[in-house]
């Protein structure tokens, strides 16, 4: 029963109503994330003693550079004030410093340095659509731009893209085919979370067709740059004279140095309406904090040793996790080329069941493993039901072991679910 | 000239038309703030070697606690990880036992830990309004809420004080008026920035009757909860049993620690839904800045000390600015009671022309001062042109030196006014 300003009754004593405020739709229909939605079971399991291999989310296990460390430690300022809202100079230059290093060159005044990569979705998504308006996305996707779309109100247009051939973009036709007056970018997170798939020259140069065609944004989320295997070549939206003039780029500190606690990202563009608008949205959050903004600084100029090293290290932990998965009966999935997760389907109807069964009913030798089903990454319902998604953010030991486990489980869920 | 998807041609070439890819509306209309935006000014006139008495913006001279500064640097952690979205349970646990010590009681799954209190502000907004949706506000008010209301698209309905009054809040009815089928909630800041008015017990039970009577939320913003003068007390909307069940609590260790760089705020409430929707909110962005979030717990915890001595500190200037202001001709003004602000009447037409021209045009010995225009705390276009925002962020013998060459800028404005 609904009154005139649209709220519910929840009793009516003698003459008294008690009535629920109502809060938003978009407070009521944002998502929990999917990858953090199972951690008050994760800490029960280990209430009981049993050993998780926590392989659902992209937390590095990677120690963070020691220059991050030694920087925090040796702040001497007196006072913990306000910093400029788009970023210290000295932090802009350290990540037009790192850009130049990986071949892209940008002017001070084109980047804003965000609290996280999550701040420069946040912030890109605000800059260039309205209530209502559209971005296509590739699915499946990072889990954050769905949460993002519903808190600024925006709408995500999924394109599927399948496992069978490694999560490859669509062609452009498929792509135009979901464009409407209210589309304004397109959206491309490369290398991919959670596909681990590398676009190649010609996949971009589609979006980039489409988006000249019909006058989008590309938004291009390149966090995972430098985690690439088996030589494949990164290409950076940034690499394309006609993406350059139309790309806004996000980016940040958390995965290539495993620093994600600091809380550093960046968004940049060469559009100015783009820089001017994201500016303006940095001033009403004021600033960044001040004592990770200033001890990134070294690292972010001058990271590429320490950034190849963990590469190395997370390539031997994908040819461990591919190999051992393979060894699983009805387990399907392809190598990864890119970032540190993979998309693995699975011999299961409904893998967040699944997971939450290996939390709740099962362990192996006291032991057992959390993934993240992979229906959160998709905005498409009903998707992803059979898939589970791996982060490589343990050692190759310890991946091995988790995988092993993981096969027990599936052996074991199998016998349960039939004697239902 | 527009075409079908509504983008306007900047030119046209022989067969090529250049296209002006469209910003949102919100990226163009979200105003710069109007405390930061003659930074650019600020740094033109300390280059031509000017001594700039900086008054406009909130952020306090006074040292941080040495036990934050201490905190940090004990930092032992090799990794920078994420930490849980709503908040270490230390951090909120402190809390709890901060809102404790000043009379009000929390359970720590009502608290969640904000980056900063503009972050607050926007989980707020976002929780309660669906684009399009109104909240009631009064002006002259804080100007992150105007910015935060553009980005997510909702609509602060301004009720206006006056001076002449001390900016006390309108009658019942007067608020009344202002409710439509959109409103969600009243918002109130207090002690208030910045009028520096604290609200009566009477003033506060009106907002209650009202919020009740259509079943609004109250966003409470207390940043300035312990900077009262003269005895003045403080009531917390958490002080009204029928305000608590209704109420959205938005805070900040900023000001009362003199912190306002590590960025640690709270939004606190007895509702679960909103708790509920802040939380999906809280994930979305990830975690908290790791090492400020961790070196703010002692003072937090433990602060009253701290506090009190910097109030007695605020007191004085207070004193003097008040005092001082006096002096000058035509300026008029009342004592504001609380925060740490005073808007101020001047004798001019524009105090946006006033302000920049007291960086461009004038110096008194070598020297000028800073304020902030208000028209930028208003939300009705026109409101405030002939007033000033003035902050006592510096000690009380440079404010006194400060409203000192105001007095003698304005002398001079007034004739370089007459003379065009």
């Amino acid at each position: 029963m609904e009154n005139l300003s649209g709220l519910k009754y929840i009793c009516m004593k003698k003459k008294t109503k008690k009535i629920l405020k109502k809060i938003s739709n978009r407070g009521r229909e944002t998502p929990f994330s999917p990858i953090r939605k199972f951690v008050p079971l994760l800490e029960k399991v280990k209430k009981r003693g049993i050993k998780v291999y926590e392989i659902h989310i992209g937390q590095p296990d990677i120690a963070s550079p020691v220059q991050i460390l030694e920087k925090i430690k040796s702040f001497k300022g007196k006072k913990l004030a306000y910093t400029p809202s788009t970023g210290t100079s000295e932090l802009k230059l350290a990540w037009k410093k790192y850009f130049k290093s990986v071949g892209i060159n940008f002017d001070v005044s084109e980047i804003i340095a965000t609290i996280g990569g999550s701040e420069a979705i946040f912030f890109a998504f605000t800059a260039v659509c309205d209530p209502g308006e559209e971005i296509i996305v590739f699915e499946p996707f990072y889990t954050t731009y769905n949460s993002y779309a519903s808190m600024v109100a925006i709408k995500l247009v999924p394109l599927r893209t399948f496992a069978k051939n490694g999560f490859r973009l669509p062609k452009k036709e498929d792509i135009e085919r979901k464009i409407t007056r209210k589309t304004r970018a397109i959206l491309i997170c490369n290398p991919n979370n959670p596909t681990g798939t590398v676009y190649t020259k010609k996949e971009i140069k589609n979006v980039i067709d489409v988006a000249r065609k019909h006058n989008l944004f590309i938004l291009s989320d390149e966090t995972y740059r430098e985690f690439v295997y088996d030589n494949q070549k990164h290409y950076s939206i940034m690499d394309f004279k006609l993406g350059r003039p139309r790309a806004v780029l996000l980016d940040s500190v958390s995965k290539r140095f495993s620093a994600c606690g600091v809380r550093i990202g960046c968004l940049v563009s060469k559009d100015k309406e783009v820089i001017k608008a994201v500016t303006k949205f940095t001033q009403a959050r004021l600033s960044l904090p001040v004592i990770e903004q200033r001890a990134i600084v070294p690292i972010l100029e001058n990271g590429r040793k320490y950034t190849k090293r963990i590469i190395d290290e997370y390539k031997k932990r994908r040819d461990t996790v591919f190999k051992e998965l393979k060894k699983i009966p009805g387990v399907r999935c392809r190598e990864p080329k890119g970032a540190f997760y993979l998309i693995a389907k699975l011999p299961v109807k409904d893998s967040e069941d699944f997971t939450k069964w290996l939390l709740t009913k099962f362990s192996f030798k006291g032991e057992t493993v959390m993934v993240s089903p992979a229906s959160g990454f998709y905005a498409t319902k009903g998707m992803g039901k059979d898939e589970i998604r791996i982060a490589f953010v343990l050692s190759s030991s310890k991946l091995k072991r988790a995988i092993k486990i993981l096969g027990k489980g599936l052996q074991q869920y199998e016998k349960a679910i039939s004697r239902k």
